[in-house]
């Protein structure tokens, strides 16, 4: 298991089966630098198009279509004390007769304390306000692997291959489940938040460049359709569609086949293990895909999910 | 502040303008109970009609539309040590082409402890699965008040009003406010969950008789388009409609005017102040109306918020 | 088969279980008018409460819940030679982003000629714009007959009984068959419109009183679960809900049920049938619930649902 | 105006920016042929991999992003007497508690005669039904340009730049304009029907190849944000999106932005105009992105929209 230290010299603005910066060995770690979503860097220079610029994609030698790539973060750090959101909720996320009221929609600076580790948002001219400072929480907003059918798609937007999910328990200590679509999965990251709200409501969270160390892993015998997270609190299977309806019943029917599947429940059990312990979080309602997780507490996990492959897989190289 | 009894004798199947059953002064408490979703009592004797009959309605003196009703749960206790749920998540709540894989929608039941507080699945026969412990969490699944424009609405369904919406924060301890449309409020309860998941996937909560004790308090000033809940994690605006992305517009919208008109911010800062901060929580995604409930924790609240009318009224009689 | 001439003394708001103002004979015909959306007679005197107050009920002695109750528009003339609609489209009709653009939504006034049969628009004071006629094609917005378990619903909104469907092809010569509720049917009947675009975009058609005759008729054996549409084009299922996705898959699944159980086709056949043959119209975008419309062209019809019990009582009286 | 013929030797199952097979003059056009949705040629060989293979891309010299592309479809012809379809409506098109009674989802051929212009059903083996013949409509489920952003989209899906929106009215006579992203534009095509139902609710229309003749001009003074469709019946813009609301909404929108751009009015004329004259078609409710048409019959159009740039350039070369 090899460490890997990668500097990039382009971005994409494109998830897709563009040519790997680099093929590891399946347990290899990575460490590497983000662009903030709109392509400036640490200096505040613009050195990739607007977007949610990509680093990457790295890919995993001997990893093949119908397998999965565990992505663990192993660290996560903001590497300016300056992010940026724009000012107001977005028009559709609030009722239609009340997008007059919307605010201008200036960019809005954020001051990252990695010492205190709190976010305090700087008020722009003119609006009188309490002073407001939030957890630092750094997340990525976008990553994942290449998808279907050749397809490279626009980082605004995601799908079963994970991409602009935009979901605050993306984060240090997350280890993320994608299906593999391309030979070797390649995997993207970039468009890291200091911190996030639920729903990502203003389109953005406290943008930043990020320093990330992660870990490539080849799960060869765990076949998924949506994107899996495990971390401390429990699993979340993740579902991307719009209207949000319909990545809930992604999200639900890939977390009772998880149950199945990985569980080793009988269908039956798997429905009635679910129904009164199931916890639904909100990605983002903004991007043209929604994003809805389905999770399972760690407490309310039967022994049999704990034993998997899969969480196996997690719990082996941490 | 008197404290009434109250046994029902009749309940109903839609939450309207009926007569009250009683008529009481701001800031009384009262004891009542209720059948379960399906009209059975404390002995599995059918005393009402299937689908969520109603206790009620109570009406506040001196109440009139414009104003808001704050409903106080102060004590819920199950009546029956079993409680029952449906076996299968519901077709609308997985992948259309997953429908064919749902098991039989049997009728299981629960066993509920309130010394050892736990319910406990009792596995159907013919499953076979590990034994399945969820903690006791008594909630109210439908509850509301008179609805506008002297509608009567099925106990099915939710809307500005409250309702069927099964969101598992509205459990003891927790502070409803709702908007007022008939003079007195008219306030309706019923369909006690002894624990519910999110989203009520399968349809149902474990569904129990309940003893509940509750207050009624006049909020003369205040004046709200959605139901908002206040405990002791934080407040929540609740928007009920379908699809879940309305749902989630309506509460979006209400948090924002509620951090305007009683966290006392500008609007520019009350876009500011929830977008990093916000947090989603689903109520239901199987009912008529879905449930959103957007919500504040309370340790990111301005402290303008925490000294409005709204807020006092709450903390005032606990 | 009586006719009966009617005149109301009072209007309702609501669609419910009210006492019927006549009960007829299954086969009468029915002389009656209605005031406009806003409660404005022919004078444009506010005789009734704003919000499609509806004339009736008019309930059919023998029909019963679980039947079918037939109403015919026989004709249906505008009584005031001028109609009202507002000016912009509505801001749920158009992009979120898009709403800020829209015009001030002032009250706009329609010339009504009964002769040429058109519709003129008087321009708003200060827009200058080339004339615009359209033709006169009086429609029913608002109709239907009492709601499942004793509900009374704003005439707002619509659902398998009927309500706001704003569908333009409710005019003379339509047939519309609804599912009986409660006993009688209780047909209620308002919200006329001398033209109305798809989808009632800005909330309205022309809104005028009218002069309306109908039939009503019980037919026993033919039990649905939505409206259907029976005239010169064809046979249309009209589903109500939202999103119109919902709607859409109301109607859809309701036509496969009339071409198997009208015309009894087995369901493979009427899949078939249905798949290259379907057209749908689009009844509202506009309120609480949307209307779609599943219809099959006469031409396609197969000839055992062209001699089926629905469309012989159809064809019977005309 | 040179006239080319193209004999593709590769098909393509994503839109993108792959290389132009050809570069033609703006006012050229082009013969060429499609296979069917699965890759099958006349003779029923396999020749491209499944999934709604493209023929192209063809580039328009001197066309760039900002400007629009019109393609007229001169002339529509299916190659093979036989085409295929599937037996059942899409579980996501009808009621989630209706999907277990869907029938199996069987090949179907139907038998297309050119002379008698008819398409045939050739009833599955056990099937005893009537015989359904329906007329014959040659038209193109999926054509359209290069997206923006360099992306590479699977022929499933639809968006602005058209796709695979599956509207029975692109057929022969049909202009239809797309808002260009890459140089050239890049226009693909496939996916042929001999018919198709609205909605496309089975997925799919009769599947067969076609020869197809088609124009390609470059219109520089029209920008446009959603495809728009002219033909003898009047004016379509064409939104694609999920749900069928948000579809809605783009058509909707870009009609009002063609009134007021194209056709001359005033914002708040173009209201006025549009709420009672329009029109809504539904292209497809099967694939991810659903496709709604806002349509302006010929009949309503106001003068200055005839006198246009855009369709003056429609009329030129017909």
């Amino acid at each position: 298991m090899a460490h890997h230290t990668f500097t990039p010299t382009a971005y994409h603005n494109t998830i897709g089966w563009q040519e790997p910066v680099a093929w590891v060995e399946s347990g290899d770690t990575i460490t590497t630098t983000t662009v903030d979503a709109r392509g400036f860097d640490i200096h505040w220079q613009p050195i990739a198009p607007r977007g949610n610029p990509m680093t990457g994609p790295f890919a995993v030698r001997g990893l093949e279509p119908g397998e999965s790539l565990l992505v663990k973060i192993l660290s996560l750090t903001p590497t300016r004390d300056r992010g940026f959101t724009t000012a107001s909720v977005a028009p559709h996320c609030v009722d239609p007769d009340y997008v007059r009221e919307l605010p201008p929609n200036d960019l809005i600076y954020w001051q990252i304390d990695t010492d205190t580790r709190t976010v305090q948002l700087i008020p722009p001219e003119g609006v009188t306000m309490p002073p407001l400072v939030v957890p630092l929480d750094p997340m990525l907003g976008c990553f994942g692997v290449a998808p279907a059918r050749s397809q490279f798609l626009s980082t605004a937007t995601s799908g079963d291959y994970g991409g602009n999910m935009d979901y605050r328990r993306c984060r240090m200590g997350a280890a993320i489940l994608f299906p593999v679509h391309a030979p070797g999965g390649r995997f993207f990251l970039g468009d890291g938040h200091a911190v996030q709200g639920d729903g990502e409501i203003s389109g953005n969270g406290v943008e930043v460049p990020m320093q990330v160390t992660f870990q490539l892993q080849r799960i060869a015998g765990v076949s998924i359709r949506w994107p899996r997270l495990i971390d401390a609190e429990g699993i979340a299977t993740i579902g991307n569609a719009r209207p949000l309806d319909q990545a809930t019943q992604h999200a639900t029917t890939e977390m009772l086949r998880c149950l199945i599947t990985e569980g080793g429940l009988v269908p039956a059990a798997a429905h009635l293990w679910l129904q009164q312990t199931v916890r639904y979080e909100v990605g983002n309602v903004f991007d043209p895909a929604y994003t809805m997780a389905c999770q399972l507490p760690r407490a309310a996990w039967p022994d049999s999910l704990t034993d998997s492959q899969m969480i196996r897989a997690v719990l082996a190289s941490q």
